[in-house]
């Protein structure tokens, strides 16, 4: 059977009974099918081909695989430029579910695209809109983000590339970047750079980053002095060139400044969550493909018999008979959907655009892009340890989902930078409206989960660890208002796993309550195999939240303490 | 500064300081220095020209990288080939974790030889040792172990290839192996493999299967009708060919049996315990690379400034002076060390080699085989998340890394296999005499822990530990005493991995009293890493033994009771 990539039962049951966004089901349906469609038989093909021939640099050129120009006109073609704008952000997620578990790397083009287009359109110029944006929306153009420079990754703050006011109220920028992401290729006719660099004069620090638009050519077509200076070979995501970015080489590039002077970084920042969220969906839909992958391969796959069977004579059984194989499988579905499930939670609230809405999304952003990078990274390597040593070859496709997998915990901010944006910044903010807002929600899915008859134990169990982060979260935030920083954010990256297992483990337990009220309706496979897996969820992972809560608050200063020289 | 791969001074303090084997320390030191030259010099050069060439079929025959013949070569002038026959156990393996970290496929050639040589010594005819054993000792010839089949991986009961007796007592073989490592290469004149199959008429199962030595080539030079049917494309060590290899296509292959028919399963477990510790080892020399790459470039890399002094206008801090890249490196260091002194534990069991050696050298072998390859692929995706989003090119080592370690979790038996051998057979042998016996080593290393003066709660943490992995050991022998082995076993892999864990804090307790006792001598930045590398180890691993410990006995039953149609 072929790998379906994404259950498309279980689209529905988020989108349908977990959501109940049953208005406009006719409209969205119409949407994932096309998605679903385009998936499967166009984008996924391509996949391995886009793997095995990466980008090369060609007298100054850079060259993709062929297949992407055909993909990413079929993409357009079919309103997934512009479906961002139109539809519900959960839908819009849904589809892209759908593109990314199916080529991660042509999905990668689109979105940025995307990324970019929507930053113009919120605080561009009339003149960016018209001649910049508009092209892009319709996928005449891409787009791309310009922040990294080769000494300045995590630290934006030491962005240098420069900006020079022209008579014409444009800039001329020089500078070098690192790591763009679909800095150059043959597919569109243009690419618009957005780019953080700084305005002679202005201040040191983010209060003197501003943001440009650097086309790859210029309006009127000629050549805008962007120079590819080299393409970095990847261990993944092979299909979408990461380049280093000259810009004013020969004193000839132009830059239009979007928004006001030295505001870049808040502006990019609307980038960088959208791009978080969409990270923590590749990671998903990364794992996602793979489980599936696994799981026909598990049910195919004859070897080895029961342990109370093992008469030589008796034919193998497959693998999926073995009660560890399950577990890898249902440990696979149980990261995969309880991503899935806090991801479309994120895009529910931005749907809401209220403010607690708002402060609920901010703060789940660094969660919802690090909990499925992390664990993703997990669930990958084991739909390889499912394959056996072929999982180990490109003759089959895990290795190349764990390949790409790596990257999600990297680019977009590294888990440590998402780990200091959550307890520096997020759980901090509105003295602590968010964490507030969060409580209710999860007191909210247990009373739906007690009228729904979920199990007691696991209801109780997300309300402890809910309380545990609550209490964890009070203690660090009291030591950084003492003065101590460093201790408060010594664990930082504990307490973001901490507080990813309660946020997922909350998933769980709601998608648990619509599981139960939809076997009150009807019985089926699908809703046992989520209660399986909410409870492994429940039972393996969330008592490590009491284990990390320990390390946060006693805290082992083991790495606090450490020198250099003693490494 | 260049990338050690091997701590000297913590192969010295293993050896020397936890293990006391000053005796003969100038011929072990002379060996270790020649290993550290091969393997700075020569090994490591040639590691990433050799991932990225890898071994092709051209005219029947596998070409490797041409730097392999060089170091084959040296490997066997400096003696590294009889090392394994003449030097105790722990100093040849500490000789081979300088080799492997340097360059592990090329490593893999030299071990693959030595176990199928040893496994001649053992068992094989005065024939088979004087004219296939020697030439392989000399490295004139090379040898593989060919066990897995296309339908029979773990499930080595399935074996199929046939083999026929011959007027002249020797068999006529046919049949199908895949994943041969080393398996065809034009490094050595001949190869031999060390191949299982099934003797005409033999009875069904593990009990019908013998061992035989299948060369490439026969005695007198002519061909045996050993064909490479393919390379497979693997995604880490590129430099090692894995082959298919079909045996009579031709019906012209001839076999020689080792020992006696039907007994090649027991022999070839000599063989898969040998190579389980080497693929411990090389994991744990994988892991060791990436660690101390890791640790140079956050030292040399300057990014960002301290949580309590952000002024731009300062100079950026290297990156080891953030904490949570201190946390990165030390959690790598806990792996890397812990996993190595737990293997040289092993080794030095097998030089004792008294009964109760032998029993502890039995039950510790999967957990030093899978401890390494597991944790040592997180120890491998720091390294590549410390280096950011070079990390993630191939500009830099550690993705090379990476992508080699996912291979030990798989061969020589993966890790849900090594949990049955574990909890199945190891523990529960003589009535849990390996059990007790380890405990009392535990109560050893706590003695000497509490005069050594490390810090008391360290003590009591493993000491508890130890507890209650017997409890679990108990209840769980318990239950499959009345007849529910899969009740038994459906945890196995979370046995495992709380086995593991006790296993290396016990490792690390001995490595802080070894430290104490060193401190007490001369204070040294060494001994405080030590000592800090074991704090990180028992605070933030060592507490998981009880999380792990409640699966295994109140059981988590959500993967036993899915079905295949629920996932």
């Amino acid at each position: 059977m072929a790998n379906p990539l994404v259950s498309d039962r279980n689209v529905e049951f988020l989108l349908y009974e977990l959501l109940r966004m049953g208005e406009g089901r006719e409209t969205y349906d119409l949407v994932l099918a096309s998605a679903r469609e385009l998936a499967r038989e166009q984008l996924f093909p391509a996949f391995r081909p886009m793997d095995q021939e990466p980008p090369r640099l060609q007298d100054g050129q850079v060259r993709v695989h062929p297949a992407m120009r055909e993909l990413w006109a079929q993409m357009f073609e079919l309103g997934f430029g512009e479906a961002a704008r139109h539809l519900p952000r959960t839908v819009a997620l849904c589809a892209s579910h759908y593109l990314m578990a199916a080529n991660g790397a042509a999905a990668g083009y689109l979105g940025l695209t995307q990324g970019a287009a929507h930053l113009i359109e919120a605080f561009g110029s009339e003149f960016l809109k018209s001649d910049f944006m508009a092209r892009m929306w319709s996928g005449e153009w891409a787009g791309t983000m310009a922040l990294t420079e080769p000494h300045a990754g995590s630290s934006l703050a030491d962005v240098r590339t420069k900006a020079v006011p022209r008579p014409d109220g444009t800039y001329a920028i020089s500078g070098n970047k690192v790591f763009i992401s679909g800095g150059d290729q043959d597919v569109t006719s243009n690419i618009v750079h957005l780019t953080l660099a700084r305005i002679e004069g202005a201040p040191a620090g983010i209060k003197g980053v501003s943001l440009f638009a650097i086309p790859k050519k210029r309006p009127d077509g000629s050549d805008n002095d962007c120079t590819c200076a080299g393409v970095f070979h990847k261990m993944g995501w092979r299909g979408l060139p990461s380049i280093a970015l000259n810009f004013g080489e020969r004193g000839a590039c132009i830059g239009w400044l979007v928004g006001e002077p030295n505001r870049g970084i808040g502006y990019m920042f609307q980038m960088m969550n959208e791009a978080r969220l969409m990270v923590g969906l590749n990671a998903a839909s990364t794992a996602s493909a793979a489980y599936f992958e696994a799981l026909e391969y598990a049910k195919a796959r004859p070897q080895g018999r029961p342990h109370g069977a093992r008469d030589p004579a008796n034919a193998q059984v497959s693998i999926v008979e073995h009660a560890d194989v399950r577990r890898m499988l249902l440990r696979q579905k149980a990261i995969v959907e309880g991503s899935l499930a806090l991801l479309l939670q994120c895009a529910h609230y931005a749907d809401l655009g209220d403010h607690r809405s708002q402060l609920l999304l901010d703060t789940l952003t660094p969660v919802a892009k690090t909990f499925p990078a992390e664990r993703g990274f997990e669930a990958n390597a084991l739909a390889v340890q499912v394959h056996g040593g072929y999982g180990y070859t490109s003759e089959y496709l895990p290795e190349a989902w764990l390949r790409d997998q790596k990257l999600n915990t990297i680019h977009e901010g590294t888990t440590g930078i998402q780990s200091l944006d959550l307890l520096g910044r997020k759980v901090v903010a509105e003295n602590g409206a968010a964490l507030m807002a969060l409580n209710e929600e999860i007191e909210a899915a247990c009373a739906r989960a007690q009228n729904a008859g979920v199990e007691p134990s696991w209801i109780e169990g997300v309300r402890k660890a809910a309380q545990r982060a609550g209490e964890v979260t009070m203690h660090l935030a009291a030591k950084g208002l003492s003065g101590d920083r460093e201790g408060m954010l010594l664990h930082s990256v504990d307490y973001l796993d901490l507080f990813g297992t309660v946020a997922v483990a909350w998933q769980w337990l709601l998608q648990a309550a619509a599981a139960k009220e939809g076997q009150a309706r009807r019985d089926e496979p699908f809703y046992r195999g989520k209660l399986r897996a909410a409870q492994h969820f429940l039972s393996t992972d969330l008592p490590r939240v009491h284990l990390l809560a320990d390390l946060c608050v006693d805290g082992d200063d083991s790495y606090a303490a450490v020198k250099a020289d003693e490494l």
